[in-house]
């Protein structure tokens, strides 16, 4: 079986299945600067993701003015009120949810999309979306990078992009599709923060797999 | 320093980091089925991704048809021949790439993008697009899970969504936003297929990392 000829050894299959399992989305940071050589592994990793056509659509900006991360903290304020209202019934719970933590975190870095480019870019003719795919797959790399380093991401959403791209001077066809805050915690969680904050439970993967067809019905 | 608290082994960073760099986008494959016990550690893999509000927007539906497996084939090669036509003059040298390994693949997966839900599912009232932020983060642990499983994967893009999800029987809200080739291959390439094609070479990290505003001009 070829399979077999590339398969990775059990103790290095047993540290990607590890890593894959204890990623957590992270709210809660102590107050420590990242070191300088662990940020460049984790971005490295990042950037090794891949990409619709090579075209490698990501874009980093590390967050060091402090007048910018309280801009940045700002503008999320504003859109978790904007949300919490929206939420309705649950307002008042969700606002008891530590959604962020931009104020506490080592690093904060803000992940951008650069749309366009060069028409040699294909797979994305009819499925313009592969650019914010390709970026997403970076995200997910870092994440995994900064769990094996024992430091914490949490990807923010909670914002106004057209708000914080005037604020960081994007240009038109840039668009900001994360707030990350990195960093140093207590501890991780052993289960997803909103099944542990009781917000909503993770359902199984059998509920997920189907065969050829849509079941009817299904969702 | 409470990261070397939570840090990995240098072992398993290692692996982390090897399987990382080694992930390839695959497109050619040699026949074999897929070992079930490892497409359902690899699916699990892939099910344990970070979701916008813990909505696992995600679903999989594994093509056990060979008709359904012709018939992806064919919109694909659509795809193709009109993806080739918009691309002007690399016309040619794109119709000589191999893009996709369908009929050869051990096993075909197509990945379905549901939206909407209810509206418990925050962040992602500005960002829409967190919901294949979220699928586009499984597909990357499952190519992740493949690479170490000694599987190559290859996430084809070249379809019209539309049509897919007709012969799919979608419902309304959900779309196909891949197809995945995953199977037993004859060897990983040291570095992206397209670069190794002469189509398009990669752009190295320090381009991409800017700090706190975007530099004038940069792309």
């Amino acid at each position: 079986m070829s399979a077999d000829q590339h398969r990775y050894s059990d103790a290095e299959r047993a540290a990607i299945y590890r890593v894959i399992r204890e990623r957590r989305d992270v709210r809660s940071f102590v107050n420590e600067p990242v070191d300088p050589g662990i940020l460049a592994r984790i971005l490295a990793a990042a950037h090794a993701a891949p990409s619709v056509g090579l075209s490698q659509p990501w874009r980093f900006l590390r967050i060091t003015s402090p007048a910018l991360r309280s801009t940045i903290h700002s503008l999320v304020q504003q859109e978790r009120l904007r949300t919490a209202e929206a939420l309705g019934p649950r307002r008042e719970e969700f606002l008891r949810l530590k959604v962020e933590g931009i104020l506490e975190c080592g690093e904060l870095i803000v992940v951008a999309l650069l749309s366009g480019g060069t028409r040699e870019i294909f797979g994305r003719r009819t499925l313009p979306e592969m650019d914010l795919a390709s970026t997403a797959c970076a995200i997910e790399n870092l994440w995994l990078a900064a769990r094996a380093e024992g430091l914490g991401l949490g990807w923010v959403s909670l914002f106004d992009p057209d708000a914080l791209a005037r604020e960081l001077s994007f240009p038109d066809d840039a668009r900001p599709i994360a707030v990350l805050c990195l960093g140093a915690l207590a501890h991780f969680d052993s289960a997803p923060r909103l099944a542990l904050d009781h917000w909503r439970q993770p359902r199984p993967l059998a509920e997920m797999v189907y065969e050829n067809t849509w079941p009817e019905g299904a969702r």
